[in-house]
């Protein structure tokens, strides 16, 4: 099953939500629904979950893009309706804060802080450490299957393709490094808006899959994803390495820049460490 | 002033707190002070008022740890009275989650989102990428200056001692990288715990002022704490950097050792940059 993200990702407001005003203070509620096909192993992609509230935050809110966001998964997401609850905590000039829920009937799902602004005109000084990840082009990279039943049905929803010297851990050769390059994008090349960078953001196989650590569900506790800039068309060039494993816990950064060699966003993770 | 930092977080519940079993879905409201003389240029350090909301997170959720806190800095803080109001989203088999507002009379200083567990016995595979940074013992260090009225009261209460190398900002000598190194500990050597960790992960000069950018007072807008391991006690040893400054943004990652050479907590924060 292949839908446009922006539709799969898509929330309408209460009744309520549409009277109200956006102001700190206020409530507002959505639905949404988690389509099928965004599952890895069997649940819903933590940053598509992440970017159904996105939506529905940007709407209460009233501002186009999230700078700041984050996340603790609480429940494994499952297709179906949810519905999002978003309280405002803050309208500023520039920026505007929210908190919000996403649950299912039974519970919930994921707990969300988020501050939104407009990402249209940024400026100011820049100081880069770094250059974008130098990796082939797509075309010579390694497509995450998606043919194989065993793979996860997410991969036929986002194209991704991963640095050749990062993929042998597709067929049992882990690289050794905790690191994980790639191209990312939408199915049917649909644009990749501020709000999909989320999902972006969560969208490749845990870094340490390249390590002798076991491979397994590496369940992200909490993602924060801070965007940097609306992104332009084309592939994403994405960048994920975990330095740390220690009692049990896992970080996972990553860095996403834009075809056009900006950096786009800016990720953060805290998972648990796979059993074996 | 020089007041036990334990003393200077501290919060008291409400009655109604009293009565509650911190069962998800409950609201419990705290009383707390912004002590004086945990100020940096006239408003309360960001990681000092987090750690108030860490102490009643922690109390309302019956969880002794902070394992992963994320602090939106909406107004900036004043001496004075503060109200907590923590809003309990899961309480799990190992882990709880909740918000928590922090707020005076006036406004809302920080929106945080938490989750809390108990970092007593963690266990895990070990894997790691880096060594604690090498610096000179904290004697061969550059002390943070207190005397001067000129610098913030806030480093009357913590211990800093610079790198070296990284102090040069303060006789506008700057490195020319965006790196800050040093060693913490609270006043009177009164032991590190979990929560002050929060503080410690906010505590030194930003690592931009090591570059030619503009030095000034950079907001924190989102400020992450990962937190590993309890410390053991002595010395923290923690290096700040940041990578990429960009439209207005920078962001600045933290990793705090203890003296037994075990990293402590990972910090990322998003901030605005400084205008001249």
């Amino acid at each position: 099953m292949r839908a446009l993200f922006s539709e799969a990702t898509a929330v309408e407001p209460s009744d309520d939500a549409l009277r109200v005003d956006g102001a700190a203070g206020t409530t507002t509620r959505w639905s949404g629904n988690i389509a099928e096909g965004w599952a890895i192993a069997g649940n819903a992609n933590g940053g598509y979950v992440l970017a159904i509230a996105g939506r529905a935050m940007t709407a209460a809110l009233g501002r186009p893009d999230p700078v700041t966001v984050t996340a603790h998964y609480l429940a494994p997401g499952q297709p179906g309706p949810v519905s999002v609850v978003v309280d405002i905590t803050k309208q500023g000039r520039k920026f505007g804060t929210a908190t919000a829920k996403v649950a299912d009937e039974k519970r919930v799902i994921l707990q969300v802080l988020g501050t939104f602004g407009d990402l249209a005109d940024v400026a100011g000084p820049e100081l880069i450490d770094v250059e974008p990840p130098p990796m082939p082009p797509p075309d010579k990279c390694t497509p995450m299957p998606v043919s194989d039943p065993s793979r996860p049905p997410f991969m036929g929803n986002v194209d991704l393709q991963l640095h050749p010297e990062d993929a042998g851990f597709l067929h049992g050769e882990p690289s050794g490094n905790a690191l994980m390059r790639g191209w990312f994008r939408l199915h049917n090349e649909e644009a990749v808006d501020a709000i999909a960078l989320l999902c972006a953001a969560d969208s490749f196989p845990p870094a340490i899959f390249n390590t002798t650590l076991p491979r397994g569900w590496t369940p992200t506790m909490e993602l924060t994803v801070h965007v940097r800039s609306r992104p332009g068309s084309g592939w994403l060039r994405c960048r994920f390495a975990t330095r740390f494993v220690t009692g049990g816990f896992l970080e996972e950064t990553g860095e996403l820049w834009d075809d056009d060699g900006r950096l786009v966003a800016q990720s953060r993770q805290l998972a648990l460490v796979p059993r074996d």
